[in-house]
């Protein structure tokens, strides 16, 4: 069995090695061999036409959790495609999203800003329990925010395609509910995958359906799903005037973001730079490695994504 | 029955309304009524010598967590002292806790820094497993801060006088093992009430103490409880000579922060004006209600201070 992969130059030693090691047994297939022994791909941005080459390929590994950089290819074989669940990743997303929701809803910029001029100033500070935190995409990691935001004492809903069931979260499902789900929102995270579905979602229009009358001073927007899903024109034009209070962005339509992009100077707009769940390489690997295995040993692939809703 | 409010002036008014809608049957006592009369009082920061004025006195309710500012009066009557242990205030000190941990472990600063120069670029990230999280302090503060960490997927141990028996927390007790807590805390976190005890507890031995081989740029220190068991002039030599990667500090020596303290401008150091949970006092007011009417009805105080240990 052999493994090609398709990742993007400097990067490609590392991944070498850490899969390497990860499987043993494993043949890495390189550029030079014959394109009939590849049995599996593990890609990242993969240009299109690239995986077409290989007429005996079994299985599309993606890197990461999001498969929309495989789905670019129009030319994509009719194989499983398989995306990383991985318990390291989940808890750093989880991390990122948290972090996000606590620093507007502590006034974090506020407090700094007075620390620049050495002003001591207690400002009003709701708890959390009045502030109405969704969650839009409740996969494994939506729902692992969900739950230590709730622990948190914040009033947490999710949406999604279908009805969630979690202790604590309210859970809505569909375009029917979605205005219902958007019109109680003070805080709204996306975790949805990036599919045609959730291209531009985050739009003025769905900025301007959230709620405003709550404990916090408007409404605030958290994306650490893909940056397809934002409208980055609409989410500037909010901020200017004064509809959307403030958001957290991980990703954006054009990555690096644009140097002369607006987003970054403005202070209420926390910014980093597509990390707030890094790959770790190690435990993808075991991730890849272990899946192969199954595969081999004739059990189904886990995480297999669906291609009409790709995720 | 009655009830004599010792409140700085300012939120005087404020206090003796939320008390009365609490407790409608109970007199506020005011400051022409005779002193015989008062059975209860409810402080913040008494001056010394107030509280001995009231012969008939059965009970003093600290406004606070923390009750400190009653034992500072030497000259205290020998009554039941209560302290505030809430819901509210404990949720709002672990929103504070968490959100502070997590910035320094995702570097917040860095990357606001980039931002302000436009600047797109990956910093290496560890995971929260591996970093060590200290609590020195597991009341019932302390006790959920560490759960929300655990959770959070950090390694969190405490320190206390006695030994805790919390699921995933690595309880250290006493002096004897504040050492071996110390060596193996990446960020530390102080809950701990201010007793004699605690007194200048964080100075440069303390912070030497600390781990600095672990996955995070160097030591954390986070100080939520008092500022009296902190060593400014320590915390700010230890960030100058590198011994020490950065703080977030919501208690202080002297409050405010003096404007001319180079801690305002750290960029390493997140301030809050003695914020971190504000006291709630619809729910304070409710509280101290409670323990009066069940002391009226013979029922045992919650919450009473030990006037040896102080807390």
């Amino acid at each position: 069995m052999s493994l090609h992969l398709i990742i993007p130059e400097g990067r490609l030693d590392s991944w070498r090695n850490h899969i390497q090691k990860a499987a043993p047994g494993l043949a890495i297939h390189e550029q030079d061999n014959a394109v009939e022994d590849v049995d599996y791909a593990f890609v990242w941005l993969p240009p299109p036409g690239e995986l077409a080459r290989f007429p005996n390929l079994k299985v599309i590994f993606s890197m990461g959790a999001g498969v929309d950089h495989v789905f670019a290819d129009p030319n994509l074989p009719d194989v499983p495609i398989v995306r990383v669940v991985d318990e390291n990743l989940t808890m750093r997303m989880t991390e990122w999203v948290v972090m996000n929701v606590l620093l507007h809803h502590r006034q974090f910029r506020a407090y700094d800003v007075q620390n620049s001029k050495a002003e001591w100033l207690e400002r009003e500070q709701p708890g959390a329990d009045e502030v109405c935190v969704g969650v839009m995409g409740l996969g494994v990691i939506g729902a692992d925010s969900a739950l230590r935001l709730r622990d948190l004492g914040f009033q947490v809903a999710g949406w999604s395609n279908s009805r969630k069931d979690i202790a604590g979260i309210e859970s809505f499902a569909g375009e029917s509910e979605k205005q219902e789900f958007l019109n109680r929102t003070d805080i709204l995270i996306n975790l949805l995958p990036l599919t045609p579905q959730t291209q531009g979602l985050i739009d003025a229009k769905l900025i301007g359906s959230l709620a405003r009358n709550g404990a916090i001073s408007g409404p605030i927007i958290i994306n650490a799903g893909r940056g397809g899903s934002q409208v980055e024109a609409d989410i500037i034009g909010c901020l200017n005037d004064g509809s959307l209070a403030g958001a957290s962005l991980d990703v954006f339509e054009t990555e690096p973001l644009p140097a002369e992009s607006p987003l970054w100077a403005n202070p209420n707009v926390f910014i980093t730079p597509h990390v707030a769940a890094v790959s770790d390489p190690v435990s993808i690997s075991t991730y890849v490695a272990k899946q192969i295995t199954r595969f081999e040993q004739g059990k189904p692939l886990q995480n297999v994504v669906d291609p009409n809703t790709r995720y």
